[in-house]
C-alpha cells in the first residue's frame, strides 16, 4: 500500500477539467447557486480584539529601573497600549482574510528565512503538530524509517506510529543530530537486516530540541541538510549562549540597535537558507509569538510537497480556523513587517532574561562548578555545569545530611531554549537495586506532589527504549513563570532532590 | 499493520502512573514550570465579537410586510441588535473557555439528542470532515470496507480511500441508504470472494445527504442502527415537507408557537435516540449555524471511543483553534440554551423560505408536472417534479424551437435540504454517440461560463464508478443565494439547458 500512489481527492475523468479551471473558479466567486452557507445567518456581525502595540516590551536589557519594569507597568497600573483590530462582517471577509495572511507568511519566509531556490510556496496549515502529521503520511509509506533524533519531541514519534512509520534514532550532541553519526547510519544501511528500506526522510527540531534545549549550527545544518522536515517553532527565540551573573552586563549585545537584517542574521538561519533543491519542509507556527492554543502555522516547501499538503488538508481539516485567521493576519496587518519584527525582537529579550534567571535560580540553589563535557558523551565540546547538595542551605532548615556534598546531584548545560536537567541517579542509596527510569519517575512523581511539573525524559526516547545508565533527565521550562515562582520552583527542587537522593526507595 | 493495536501516545512504562494521575493534573495546573509559553507575552489583550441577539430572525413566516424584511432591516439601515461578547485575557482564558464549551455541547447533546445509554461523552473536534477522518482511522484497519451511500459526501470518501480503506456503496432510495440493500449486503457476505472481511462500520448523512439531500426518518434508522458514524450537519435546518406556493399559507405551521421541547420533537431525531449500546459516533459541527469555516465541531459517542478519539488528536490537530472556541463560547454563553434554540428555529425557517422559493423559480422556469417515483427506483414512493421545456418561454426571446416540449429535460424530488436535480440526457441529439458522463461535464462547463456554479453528480459517486444511465445528476445549492439572484440564476440554468439540449456536442 502506498500512501502517495493515491490522490485524496478524485475528479470525473470523462473531460479534460485543465482547461476550464479559470471558468469554474470564477464561476464559484459569482455563482449564487454554491454550497456555501448564506453569509447573512450568522451571528457574528463582527469580530475584534485588543492588540498590543508592537514596542510594548523593550528591546534594551537595561530600560527601566529593573528588567522587569514593562511587566510591572502591564499589569500593575501601567497603562497597555493597544489598538483595537476589527474585523467587519467576518464571514465575507473569510474568503480574503485568507489570501491575506498567505501574503504575510510568504514576505516573512522571503525575508527571514531567505531559501537557497526561486519557486517554494507557503500553505497555510493547522499547527504544527498536524502538520507533521500531513507531512510524514505525505512523504512515508508504512514500514519506511524517519531519521530522528535520539531524544525528541514525543508527539511527532507518537504520529506516525500508528501508520507503521519507525523512527530510526541517530545520536546528538550539543548540537543536537550529530552529522557523523547521520552518515554512518545512512552509509551503512543494511535494508535486508534491517528489515526496511534506507530512510530519505529527517524529522528535524534545529532550534530548542525537545528534551535537550539543543540548537543546530549552520556548519552541521549544511551537513545534514538533505530531504529535511524542519519543525522549528522557537526560530525567533533563540537566547544565545548564558553568561554568568557577574560577567553579564558587558556581554550582552544590546538587541535595540540591531536593525531587521541585523536581528535576522544574529539567528541561526533556517535549512531553507541552504535548501538549493527543495528538499527541505519548514514548519512554523505562529502559537509561540501570537496566541497559545491558535493552531496556525505554515509550511514552506517546493510546489510539489505544497499541492500534495493541500491536498491532505481537503480531506481531513481544511483551512484553519477563520476567526483565527482573521485575528492573526488582523494584528500582523496592524503591525505591518517591521512592528511585528520589533515585537520578535522584545520576545526573544523577555525569553533571554527568563533563562538567565533561571539558570541563576539553579546556581544560587546548589553550588556549582563548571567542567568540560566528558569526550564521546552528548556535552563533549560544551561548558557543563555540575549542581551539588549546597552545604550552606543546611543552615535554611532543610538540608538533609545524609546527602554527599562531593558528589554532583544534577548537571546540565545552560540552554539557548528550554532547559535539559542530568539526574545522578548512581548518588541514590536505591540505585543498583532499582533501575534509572523507576527512579526517574519516582522523582518526577514526588516533585508534583510539591507542585512542581517536569518532563520525564523517558518521554523523550525517540524509540520509547529506555537505555538504562547512571543518570536520568528531565526537561524543565522556565517560560511560563514570574521571578518570584520560579525561584520558589527552583528552591523546593533542590530540597526535593536533596530528600530523595537521600532516602532509600521501594 | 493495525491502527488499533498501536496507542496514539506513549508513556514510560517503569511505574503505573494511574494512581498518580491527579497529583500530576494539579501540578499541571499550578506548577510555575511548565512547557507552556508565557500569557504575558502574547499580544492580543482581549478578543470580542459582535453577536446578533438571539431572536434577530423571525420564526413567524408571517412576520413583517413580507418574508424577508428581516433581511432589509439588518442590511438597510434597520437596526441590528446585537451585543459585544468580550473575552478577557484570552491565553489565560484558553483553559477555562475550553471546559465551558465542553459543558455547553453536553448539554446541547443532552437535550436535543437525548441518547438512550447514560455514560456517553462529548468532545470537542475540528470540524466534521477531520472529525471523520480520525473516527476512520480509529475504526478500521488498511483494506476493510466502510458501508456507503451509493451517492454520498465524496471528501468522506477522499479522507480514507489513501489509507487503504474502501467504500461498499448501499442502495438509496428518498430516505437515503435503504435498510433491506443493507441488510442483503451483509448477510450474503463473501469474505474471500470479496476480499475484505464483513464491514462493521457505516458511514451515515441522515440529514439532507450530499448531494441527494435526503433524509432518513425514524424507522428506518432503527433498521440500520449498528455501530455507525453519524456525519450531521444539517441536523437543525431540516426543512420540511415542499408545500406549492398556492397550498402554502394553510399548510405553514408557525414555528414560533413550538417551545424547545415542541422543536426537538419535530425534527428526525439523531440516530443517539436508538443506541442504547453505545454504538454511535455522531458529528456535529458549528460550521452551519455559529460561523462557516471556524473548524469546530464535537462527537457524541461512548467513552472508549472517546478516549482514543482524544489520543487521535493529541498528535495531530490537538484542540481546536481557541480563538474560534472562545467566541462560540462567548455567544453561546450570552444567548444560553434557550436564546440558541431560538436562533436555530428561525434559521431552519429563513433555510426553508429559500428552499420554498427556490422551488417556486424552477416551477415558474419549467412547465412542471409531478407524478409517483417509478417502482425500484431511488424515488419510489416520492412526488417526482418533471420540469419541461415551458413554451411560454419562447415569448421572452430565448427558446430554442429544437428543444422537445413533450419529454422531461429535468427532475427532481422537492428536497428538505440541498437540491439533487436529474438531467435527462436521453433527450440530447449526442445522447448514443457520448457517454452520459461526458454530457454532465459539459453541461456543467456551460453553466459555469455563464456563471452558475452546480455540484456534478459524478463527483458524488462513492466509488468514483460511473454507472453509465440515461440521466446525469447535479447537486444545487440555494443557501447562499437572496432572491434576485436566485431567479435569474434559475432562469439563466433554464436557458442553457434549453439550447445544450437542442444542439449536437463534439
Amino acid at each position: 500500500m502506498s500512501f502517495k500512489s493515491e490522490a485524496a481527492s478524485f475528479k470525473p475523468e470523462a473531460i479534460d477539467l485543465s482547461h476550464h479551471l479559470s471558468t469554474i473558479a470564477k464561476a464559484r466567486q459569482t455563482s449564487p447557486l454554491k454550497g456555501l452557507p448564506s453569509p447573512a445567518y450568522f451571528p457574528f456581525s463582527d469580530i475584534s480584539g485588543s492588540v498590543l502595540a508592537a514596542n510594548s516590551f523593550p528591546v534594551d536589557r537595561n530600560e527601566g529601573t529593573s528588567s522587569f519594569s514593562w511587566f510591572w507597568n502591564l499589569f500593575g497600573g501601567g497603562k497597555e497600549r493597544t489598538t483595537s483590530v476589527t474585523i467587519p462582517k467576518y464571514p465575507t471577509r473569510l474568503s480574503t482574510g485568507l489570501p491575506q495572511l498567505q501574503k504575510i507568511v510568504k514576505e516573512y519566509s522571503d525575508k527571514v528565512y531567505d531559501p537557497a531556490y526561486g519557486n517554494y510556496q507557503t500553505l497555510l496549515h493547522a499547527g504544527n503538530t498536524d502538520a507533521w502529521s500531513k507531512v510524514v503520511l505525505t512523504l512515508c509509506n508504512p514500514g519506511d524509517g524517519v531519521l530522528v533524533s535520539k531524544w525528541t519531541y514525543p508527539s511527532a514519534m507518537a504520529s506516525m506510529r500508528p501508520y507503521g512509520m519507525v523512527p530510526v534514532p541517530v545520536d546528538i550532541d550539543t548540537q543536537g543530530m550529530r552529522s557523523d553519526a547521520l552518515r554512518t547510519i545512512l552509509s551503512e544501511w543494511d535494508a535486508e537486516a534491517r528489515g526496511m528500506p534506507r530512510p530519505r526522510v529527517i524529522y528535524a527540531v534545529p532550534i530548542g530540541e525537545n528534551p535537550t534545549g539543543t540548537t543546530t549550527r549552520v556548519a552541521r545544518k549544511k551537513e545534514i541538510y538533505q530531504i529535511c522536515v524542519e519543525d522549528d517553532p522557537y526560530f525567533v527565540l533563540q537566547e544565545g549562549t548564558y553568561v554568568p551573573k557577574s560577567q553579564r552586563a558587558r556581554h550582552t549585545q544590546n538587541p535595540a540597535e540591531l536593525d531587521d537584517e541585523k536581528f535576522i542574521a544574529s539567528l541561526e538561519p533556517s535549512y531553507l537558507k541552504f535548501d538549493y533543491q527543495g528538499r527541505v519542509i519548514r514548519l512554523d507556527t505562529f502559537s509561540k509569538t501570537i496566541a497559545p492554543g491558535c493552531r496556525l502555522g505554515w509550511y514552506t516547501c517546493n510546489p510539489m510537497f505544497a499541492e500534495r499538503l493541500e491536498r491532505a488538508a481537503e480531506t481531513s481539516t481544511q483551512a484553519p480556523c477563520g476567526f483565527g485567521q482573521s485575528l492573526v493576519a488582523g494584528a500582523l496587518l496592524e503591525w505591518g513587517y517591521h512592528g511585528y519584527m520589533r515585537w520578535l525582537k522584545a520576545l526573544r529579550l523577555q525569553y533571554t532574561i527568563r533563562r538567565d534567571f533561571f539558570v541563576d535560580c539553579l546556581v544560587d540553589e546548589f553550588h556549582m562548578t563548571t567542567a568540560p563535557g566528558a569526550m564521546g558523551t552528548m556535552w563533549d565540546g560544551a561548558q557543563v555545569y555540575q549542581g551539588f547538595a549546597n552545604p550552606q542551605r543546611s543552615l535554611t532548615g532543610y538540608f538533609s545530611e545524609k546527602v554527599s556534598t562531593t558528589s554532583p546531584l544534577i548537571s546540565f548545560v545552560p540552554p539557548t531554549s528550554g532547559t535539559h536537567v542530568k539526574i545522578h541517579f548512581d548518588q541514590h542509596p536505591s540505585f543498583g537495586t532499582m533501575d534509572t527510569e523507576t527512579l526517574e519517575m519516582k522523582l518526577f512523581i514526588a516533585l508534583a506532589e510539591v507542585g512542581v511539573l517536569f518532563g520525564p525524559g523517558a518521554m523523550f526516547s525517540a524509540t520509547g527504549d529506555w537505555s538504562s545508565d547512571k543518570s536520568g533527565h528531565f526537561r524543565i521550562s522556565f517560560s511560563s513563570a514570574e521571578n518570584n515562582e520560579m525561584k520558589k520552583a527552583v528552591q523546593i527542587f533542590g530540597k526535593t532532590i536533596r530528600e530523595f537522593m537521600s532516602t532509600p526507595q521501594i
